[in-house]
């Protein structure tokens, strides 16, 4: 009983079971989580598959905006976890349930976006302006007054490789119109790569259109419970008896605070045990949702438990 | 003795000749202050050229970056102003003076801006690696491993219609070396034209920058001190005997405030009488700032009392 009240416990021995014990569904982030870049994290298929033998459900939840459920759900087979489209929710999927379930959009989106966006957004119905490059010409007048699509009714920012100044100004021309709805995928600010390399995150694209429109988007991807509410609602899901695994503290382990779930940070990623020990000394309340109730060095380490 | 302590007095009748003997030296903000587009402010070069006459040091000071002094000097000149290269201090020249002059810069500078920029830059004795479009190609971790010139030792950024991703990109790239040093000309988050329209100003490139790089921008335009700074070194300004007019509270009579200086705003171009008065009204320490001395409906107001 004292552990469970204790936060950023290094999960071990007992422990493992008593959690496991305690839980019926575990969310995992992808990236730095259950693999890295192309490669699975070793034991980390065999970790889900398990999981699932034992009555867990499970489900993967990223803020990549980058890919469609089938895309996510043809990688994890190919790096060998038994997991279905159903199962995935990235911010893509979770975007376009957002502009149809809760924004009940009525019309087109303005998309800064990719084409897995693209895809997702149409697979419910709305129709987008479409992907790819916007060049610019003119001068300032001519983009003020650049064509618009008296059909759109929302601007949706994501990840977006051909982001440009042009894309600002037509998204700034659609939000000048204060009914014109405004949604981000997510708001982390670098996308890690191998080496400690880092390229601009989607959170970068997400500010300037918010500084142009001054106005805060609507967000969808962790640590916004919209992306647990998405899950819970199409599963039933009870969040006391839900864990959330990640390898952020502000966005994963944010979300599983935020929602009430129990929380898991894996070491094989983004943050370090010192970070999640630094926001637990702050004694800040805005910091103590980035602290996780337990850690783990890699989720390998649940191996034992659920073989045994 | 009163009014001079009262704030957000129309600047009328005898005042004007009373604020006129109090300074030696006038700074005024370019768009929507003397000029609206390519359209003197009718009265505007008389007032200007009067003042002259008057003895008084006159200052054009604008955060604008997609303009050299010269530039500036030969719009000026072309709508009936009687103005020099050496009056105008905008934030292209600016910022090559505080690379020059302050952070005394040994290298390149990665430049996200305009030719101007470039221009003013190189003026000073410091190369650029040149500006204009910057296509994307490859994949994430190309873009992370984007070829840097190893010579750069400081990122600006100005106003830039060819701002991109990969430009964005490599700006990160850069700055994740904590020496490169990070310049913005200035934060304005829109450029207003005419008829209420407005496209996106730098304030939104900087913003996204700073998201991507984690650190904030060294910010050379009003209402830093540095423009003014820049102006009082090279003519020995006394700021209590100096007046600032602008049409913009945020930017113009934030500067004023900043250095010590009068401050008046005038009526034709963003902020408005009721804007003042809010920031005023507020009580709040942060926004006292931006309440001007006085304001006018448009400096030709100021005609009579000079022609006197």
């Amino acid at each position: 009983m004292a552990a469970s009240n204790a936060k950023c416990t290094r999960l071990t021995g007992s422990l493992v079971k008593q959690l496991l014990d305690s839980i019926d569904s575990v969310l995992f982030d992808c990236d730095g989580v259950i693999w890295r870049g192309d490669q699975a994290i070793p034991g980390a298929p065999d970790v889900i598959n398990l999981l699932k033998k034992n009555g867990k459900r499970v489900f993967f939840v990223t803020n990549n905006s980058t890919k469609t459920r089938k895309m996510y759900a043809d990688k994890l087979a190919t790096l060998g976890f038994n997991a279905s489209e159903e199962e995935v929710f990235g911010t893509a999927y979770c975007s376009a349930m957002y502009l149809k379930s809760v924004a009940k959009i009525q019309g087109k989106v303005y998309l800064v976006g990719s084409n897995a966006m693209k895809q997702e957004i149409e697979n419910v119905g709305i129709q987008t302006t479409g992907v790819g490059p916007d060049p610019i010409s003119g001068v300032q007048i001519d983009w003020a007054n650049v064509s618009l699509d008296p059909e759109v009714k929302a601007v949706v920012v994501g990840f977006d490789q051909h982001f440009s100044y042009m894309k600002l100004n037509r998204a700034l021309q659609y939000l000048c119109n204060p009914s014109c709805l405004f949604v981000g995928t997510n708001t982390d600010t670098r996308l890690p790569l191998e080496g400690g390399k880092a390229v601009p995150g989607t959170g970068c694209l997400v500010k300037a259109v918010e500084t142009a429109a001054q106005r805060p988007a609507q967000v969808v991807g962790k640590p916004s419970n919209f992306m647990f509410d998405c899950v819970a609602k199409q599963f039933g899901l009870d969040p006391a008896r839900a864990l959330m695994v990640g390898d952020r503290l502000d966005t994963d382990i944010m979300l599983g605070t935020n929602c009430g779930l129990k929380t898991l940070l894996t070491l094989t990623g983004v943050s370090t045990v010192a970070d999640a020990e630094d926001h637990l000394k702050s004694g800040c309340p805005n910091r103590a949702g980035m602290v996780p109730d337990y850690y783990i060095d890699t989720i390998a380490e649940l191996l034992p438990a659920l073989q045994g």
